[in-house]
């Protein structure tokens, strides 16, 4: 994706997307004008948002957010969202509980505080609908008129109920054979929904070329070429746990890896906080996540590599089955650079630990949630991760999607509706 | 239910439960001491919670209730709750998204604003985690240990994972052929999950004869021996629509009737508000919704009748099948006080109002969330609701719960991943 010719954009800077003044090359720092482009002009490096938020204050900032909706427009001082967005249609997602996990933590043994971010409690019930509504401010600002993406699920049906809402046409592309949930959901909001007969990987693929075609002319991809715009939302979720836990950083944290793209965001919100003087600077480590059957990260982590060999995913969780993961590298500096690590765990042990937190903590998570729980276990028995020190586990998704991993905790038994029978099945 | 024999209680007014200081009978208005009862001593009529609110004044009052938490506890001074709940373990469900629907609006001729209170962004998705927190609290203050109820799927779900949260076990009773998204969801959190062999009348007699049996004994059910205590939470419906108004009252209401307790409490609420203070005492209009299949409401208030006939449930709204509503003469009377009315739909209605509230706000409902938008657009084409007057309708529930309903909203088509197989499919 990054090596691909980027779009030709004539947009300036004049487009109003709040403090956001530019695009910046990740690689080589190049700078060029707010549009909707994702690799760099000169170095094809993948872009980032560069802000001014030379204007702020922190008291006064920390007031402003605490003043603000209770979604992530709080923290539109620092998206690139124009002031005004909380007014404008969208999902308003985010500001999702932040759960003492005391249940839990006792039973893997943590002396310090557990947290799970719970972020099902989103409106699609993924954290998905963080990066659209940030990518969906992108693409009115571009005048695009149609919504798209390449989705391992959740992201789909985030776009297709965002679309709706904010009044998009929308067309998203998902490999043909996932879970019914996260196919019903993507398509009950009426835009078309494209299965691609291949994995992930192949969707991604096929989007990178339809950028380039007339037929993907005036969509904004929200994924692709208004990537740069989309990960910031990913910040907020960072923002919220330091908010949470009263503007504090946590010691640990640890995060699903899919693209890695999540993970990258949330150590560039930590960073962004503590340069702000929202909270105090301390060390702080993040930890990956990653299922055994597409576990590309956590084994170049482990070989102690610095390049991600591509793998094809086979796991029940397909919300993180990317075999190429375009942010890979850069999970590996953070978590090499924060005292972290990256680990995996197999499909049944995802399962396991999504019945675990189920269990624990009434939360009941989707397959990816699984491998985040499975992994905190995994670090807490092999020593990498101190449970004497307050650990957040991010929980991205619904098991309302992923149904069929769990399918096994059904009735308990079935009876008649009489006394006798209940007796009978031995339950008391 | 409301001629079972009361349990015995030893239970007295001391009891911490907050501003709750006795029960009441709904009929006679007989007082007896807070307990695990639901039937009056003195007529068998339903029992309700009596409040000593006299030290409150209106805006000290609402200035605490603003610095309260982003959840139903944030009205623990009106609700049977002790003061320091929100630092108990539970699942703080509630101050769920008020959403303007403009888009629906449009389409349906508004020309006021109509709103949507999207209750699936509750912790299991339902606004039966309202209810079930409060009912929780009363557990803890009685000493049961093991949560129970009858369920048509939502509650089984929320007790379960509440149960797990706060350290209760639990053993819920349900229909045992419900949608496999909410089997699968209730057995998930680790309790006894029993199917029964009957519909949910069946299910819910079944438990009041377990009631009086030594079996069920230390059992906490929530809508039957905790019943008053647990129709509580509802009325946190009514706290936030008036709250996120900006303290005012809405016009109209559209209400889903399963028994027929949340309008019912939506009405209590509002009167609360009212005597408080809280908001200007103006006419509302509430408004009741059933599915053609289970509409014995509706067929009453057609037929000018007072009188309930009980049906047989045949409806995909299964959560809201229950054939013999104990509050159903409650309802009737609100809907003609108010000038409201009760209105039902078809299944094929149900359907196509929940593709109508994805396509148009983004927001997937259960079958329940389709049969009242299915009855708001029958109601302002029959001239029942007035489109020019501030209405609210209740998404009580996710679609995700119910798939099945809209099964048929998968891929618009697959395709190879190629330029020239998607350009074959005829989208673009």
């Amino acid at each position: 994706m990054a090596t691909a010719t980027p779009a030709p954009s004539d947009v300036t800077t004049a487009v109003d997307l709040g403090p956001a003044t530019a695009l910046s090359c990740r690689e080589c720092g190049a700078r060029s004008p707010l549009g909707p482009d994702f690799a760099c002009p000169e170095c094809f490096g993948p872009l980032e948002i560069a802000y001014d938020y030379s204007g702020y204050e922190a008291e006064e900032l920390r007031k402003r957010i605490e003043a603000g909706p209770a979604s992530i427009w709080r923290y539109a001082p620092l998206l690139p969202v124009p002031a005004d967005v909380a007014d404008k249609p969208n999902l308003n997602p985010g500001w999702t509980p932040l759960v003492k996990a005391d249940n839990l933590g006792r039973e893997l043994g943590f002396t310090a505080q557990l947290h799970v971010k719970d972020d099902s409690g989103n409106p699609t019930h993924s954290f998905k609908d963080r990066v659209v509504a940030c990518a969906i401010e992108a693409a009115r600002a571009f005048e695009f008129t149609t919504l798209s993406c390449s989705s391992t699920g959740n992201l789909a049906g985030a776009v297709g109920a965002a679309a709706a809402r904010a009044g998009f046409n929308s067309c998203v592309f998902i490999p043909h054979d996932l879970e019914q949930g996260k196919i019903v959901m993507a398509g009950v909001y009426g835009g078309a929904l494209v299965g691609i007969d291949g994995n992930y990987d192949d969707v991604n693929r096929f989007c990178s070329e339809l950028i380039g075609d007339p037929a993907g002319e005036g969509w904004g991809f929200v994924n692709v070429n208004l990537r740069p715009y989309y990960g910031e939302g990913s910040k907020t979720l960072a923002f919220e746990i330091c908010e949470q836990l009263g503007w504090r950083l946590p010691e640990q944290i640890v995060i699903p890896i899919a693209s890695g793209s999540q993970l990258t965001k949330i150590d560039k919100g930590l960073q962004e906080l503590i340069r702000l003087g929202l909270v105090e600077d301390r060390p702080y480590r993040i930890f990956g996540a990653q299922a055994e059957g597409c576990s590309p990260v956590s084994a170049a982590f482990k070989a102690g590599r610095d390049v991600i060999r591509p793998v094809k995913p086979d796991t029940i969780a397909k919300s993180l089955a990317i075999g190429n993961p375009a942010d890979g590298p850069y999970v590996l500096d953070i978590a090499r650079r924060t005292g972290g690590a990256v680990e995996d765990v197999t499909d049944a042990e995802v399962v396991e630990a999504i019945k675990l937190l189920a269990r624990t903590e009434g939360i009941f998570a989707e397959t990816a949630g699984g491998v985040t729980i499975g992994v905190l276990k995994k670090l807490v028995e092999t020593g990498q991760l101190d449970p004497s020190k307050e650990t957040v586990a991010i929980n991205t998704g619904d098991g309302l999607k992923t149904l069929d991993a769990v399918a096994d905790a059904g009735l308990t038994t079935t009876i008649r509706p009489t006394l006798e029978s209940f007796r009978a099945a031995g339950l008391v």
